[in-house]
């Protein structure tokens, strides 16, 4: 299809398009003339992702632009498309700003204690040491305790997202899913997070509360 | 304490601390004179939950001050508390744009499942549904299993927060552990899903790589 049906397709415009050409996200069509090429259903599948990935991850077109470069390595181990998908999405300071020698053996016990098998350069080591020092800092030390609990949920997310990629048909298929469920994961988990406290708050602190009484659930209690 | 000692015990400058006194985040200190103030413990402590809002949970200003004005409520339920810090923090454009209707219904079946009480306006109901939105959009549709895995993980991370604000002796407390919980506990969760997801990939995909073979596990089998 030509530039314009693939924006039709897309919803994406012909001017974003030339943008995601001239910056390296969207690989070129296959030149069929002088200033015009064919573009096919895997240009309209990537211009998704990179939407997915700039509306919903809300990454940076740079680091869009990296995270699909770890699609495009060809014969990139998996592991590998993982870490760089993961270091492309972790580029926030959290991620790269030194934290305490204290806070990161804290993460390293809670790493022994669940037998994980992780390289010391793994992003997250850094980003939750640095949540740690700010427990820590802002008199919050009870939340340390979130730790282990929250490290039990974690492998439950992970082994979900691991299924996902197993169940795709090749490297590449797999590769894209890494990418869009590393950085879209963390959007969905933190949403249901919010949805599952509010559930919670209100099993342990009922209140008698306009906010509250709005339930879905049949089994609400408070409703009128 | 003098501003000055506020300054010192705190770690934040003087024209920041101004700073925040003329927005609203640091409640005025007791006045001793024209122009000099007394502070206190209290206000080290909010401080330093300042700073780890601002540099740690990535918020504003702005969104910070929001934050901390449930915190400051008087006699706000604690589930007005949450509700309260957790739109502040969800100001992202996820959290308020439209999505589309089937993807708000298949979190809706996902809370209905679950037996979940939560009210239409949780702001986690409209990001899980934009999040779906990506899913389906950029050709992921097999992400969307991902959804009840992710509900009984968020359950698991709810109750522990909770917990945590439980053990707090007084209303205050408790809605300070909200503020932070909330907050931190995102950047928290990711980085553990970040050190799960590469434990889990190296269990499942092993490969013979340098990444991989710096181990903290005595169990590593790849070690040489």
């Amino acid at each position: 299809m030509r530039i314009s049906e693939l924006a039709a397709s897309s919803g994406v415009s012909v001017p974003t398009i030339k943008y995601y050409l001239r910056e390296g996200l969207l690989p070129a069509g296959d030149a069929t003339a002088v200033n015009q090429a064919d573009y096919g259903e895997n240009h309209v599948h990537r211009l998704s992702l990179i939407r997915a990935l700039i509306d919903v991850g809300g990454l940076s077109v740079a680091t869009a632009k990296d995270v699909l470069a770890a699609v495009d390595a060809p014969g990139m181990p998996l592991a590998g498309v993982f870490g760089r998908a993961q270091r492309a999405v972790s580029q926030a300071d959290l991620y790269v700003r030194p934290s305490s020698a204290d806070a990161l053996a804290r993460v390293d016990e809670v790493i022994l204690a669940n037998r994980w098998k992780v390289s010391r350069d793994n992003p997250g080591r850094t980003a939750a040491a640095n949540v740690i020092d700010a427990f820590v800092g802002s008199n919050h030390g009870e939340l340390l305790d979130l730790m282990d609990h929250y490290a039990g949920a974690a492998l439950a997310v992970a082994n979900a997202d691991l299924d996902a990629v197993a169940r795709q048909p090749d490297v590449s298929a797999m590769a894209d899913t890494v990418v869009a469920g590393t950085v879209l994961g963390d959007a969905l988990f933190a949403a249901l997070r919010r949805i599952a406290q509010e559930h919670v708050t209100s099993e342990r602190f009922p209140v008698a509360n306009d906010d509250i009484q709005r339930h879905h659930s049949p089994q609400n209690r408070n409703g009128s």
